[in-house]
């Protein structure tokens, strides 16, 4: 086990109508908020009104910034965060999945620095401090909730990747299962999936950490036994609210304590679908951790199998990856190019641009052969 | 799930040689430091050295106060509070295990408010601010160090009662495995006894929660799994790192998530027993748990029995408490009163003492009936 430090700033509020408690957090940190939100579904479910209202009941002014795509982009974040500038901005309230509040993430940091948010993403200007970042989650699946963590895209630069600093923790988020309710069949799946890869990545990265790894079994046995009834049952507010929390547990470090890295080549590689094909992150993750569990298969055995074995009483390897890839398929998630509509004449371009954007695993390393042998499995019969 | 909010302030610095972070992380806080201990241990491994060597590399002012009991008693934490505000003290340092921590929390904010801790206690006086606390921790068991939870005992009032308020997280937790090698192989066993308790105590509690429950199941596992080979090696730095962080995570919240209330009902029977015999508080809870399980035999069979079927792959509950039964007995923990040498003719002095103090539980209520089987149990012959 290596050293660790556990410091996790973020009040989780979780539960029902939990936003009751929003107007009231906001005001303690300003007045001038600026709201961010995606392509506007939160005005069809009913949160945005909620918010407004919580916002109305404590006298904030309100400047919005909307349209944060799926796969968030770097220039969105400029845009908003020059809005935040110009209104002076004290609070930021970001209402959506991850690709919203990661968005706010990098704003909050980006604004006081007053410089281009992919000079932070790339480590050359560093935060100093960050304007108080409040989520309200709509989707269960990244953690960025309860991490501080962001993912963004720089279409320009043909780049998506990831960036964290302490002062990105949210101040507060809040989780009410309720608004998961209305996201649909095939992005609950998608975040299923990415929940568990957040699993396997700390899983599958460098170093013995005994607990971590029973918090890893424990989060993967309740997303497989739980995800599939909540696909059968998307309004059921106990299973939204199981899902939501292991979404969580994730990716919030009690994965990861005492480990000393994850691996991250399967998200590495997963981005690289969703720079190129705008495939749903959790959808490239689930084709990604099939292909990479099979190219891993004599390499990593006795792990694959203890994991197999823990999550699924699996007797060896190789049926553990059989585990995985049926559990993914029959949630509706794909597991090779083509169920994503990505044909096979587009391998070359995969391998071109994970060769140029340096994908590669924390722990387990990758080769150019790697990676055409990873393409190919991705591009599998099935 | 019922709602619940994750809130936890306490950075926890975890693994060798941490320590060396101590004196910087004082001085984020002041100068004048009231540093609380217990017996004098600290002075013979090495670890009261190497505090007061960071204290010094800091400049800080120290003021001691020393001799808290391993039972910790109420007047001990009015006169160190006393001398605390005597010397305008801007730190507490607290260096030792639960009993030391507890009574730090409870000068913590009783400093300020300038009332005695038992009136804080059992909720006459609020906190309204705390001293800084900062500790070190020199045993793996009660989880104080992420929590904002105190036991302290009242010999004028014959009770001892645990009390927890936001203000009395630590600050900061500095756990370095190596800060317990010197603790004896049977407080090391009193340690894991503890912290199994604690994920039972939640476990039993009212309410689903089934993520928590999965992590009870990961913590005991640790615990069963690492514990035996512990005792048979105490100075393996791995193995005490793994039972240290498996106290902390079993009472730092993530057993408890989502459910309504913890049960804590056998707590309250160790509390008297230590209040009686002095007897350490997790030798107590080894005798107190099986009979409450024998006690719940019946009445709560499928929770029992599932418990045990995840832990030690046991068929049935009745198997279940015979795992528990001879796990605690393996690691050379008392499992009846007479192995903490408290004679049979003591019953009725526990029972009335029990019946008098209000024991019972949060979740499983317990009549004086069934508190008179309970003492029946624990005298039970092996």
């Amino acid at each position: 086990m290596v050293n660790f430090k556990i410091e996790n700033p973020t009040t989780v509020h979780f539960g029902k109508d939990v936003m009751n408690d929003l107007g009231n957090t906001i005001a303690l940190y300003g007045k001038k908020v600026l709201l961010v939100y995606g392509g506007g579904s939160i005005k069809k479910n009913g949160i945005y009104d909620k918010a407004l209202e919580q916002l109305k009941s404590v006298g904030a002014k309100v400047v919005e910034f909307h349209g944060i795509k799926p796969n968030p982009l770097v220039d969105d974040v400029n845009e908003a965060a020059e809005l935040g500038r110009k209104h002076d901005v004290e609070v930021i309230l970001a209402i959506g999945g991850g690709s919203v509040i990661d968005s706010a993430k990098v704003i909050s940091v980006s604004i006081p620095l007053q410089t281009s948010a992919w000079r932070i993403m790339i480590g050359l200007d560093k935060p100093k401090k960050a304007i108080p970042l409040i989520a309200v989650l709509t989707l269960a699946a990244t953690g960025t909730e309860m991490n501080m963590f962001a993912v963004l895209q720089n279409e320009e630069a043909n780049k998506k990747i990831g960036y964290g600093h302490q002062m990105m923790y949210p101040k507060h988020s809040f989780l009410d299962p309720q608004n998961t309710f209305s996201v649909p069949r095939d992005y609950t799946a998608y975040g299923i999936a990415d929940l568990m890869a957040h699993c396997l990545e700390n899983y599958f990265g460098k170093g013995e950490a005994t607990l971590s790894d029973r918090f890893v079994h424990s989060i993967l046995n309740e997303a497989i036994e739980y995800g599939p009834k909540l696909l059968e049952d998307l309004t059921n507010y106990e299973l939204r609210a199981k899902i939501m929390y292991a979404a969580t547990m994730a990716l919030n470090g009690f994965t990861a304590y005492g480990r000393e890295k994850g691996d991250w080549g399967v998200h590495a590689i997963g981005h690289v679908l969703s720079l190129l094909y705008d495939t749903p992150h959790g959808a490239t993750l689930s084709i990604a951790y099939i292909a990479w569990l099979k190219l891993h298969l004599n390499r990593t055995n006795e792990r694959i199998a203890l994991l197999g074995k823990a999550v699924f009483g699996s007797k060896n390897s190789d049926e553990t990856i059989k585990h995985f890839e049926s559990f993914f398929a029959s949630t509706g998630c794909p597991v090779r190019l083509q169920q994503a509509g990505i044909e096979s004449r587009e391998k070359g371009k995969i391998l071109s641009t994970m060769i140029k954007n340096k994908v590669n695993g924390g722990h387990h390393k990758l080769s150019e052969d790697d990676l055409r042998e990873l393409v190919d499995l991705m591009d599998q019969p099935i």
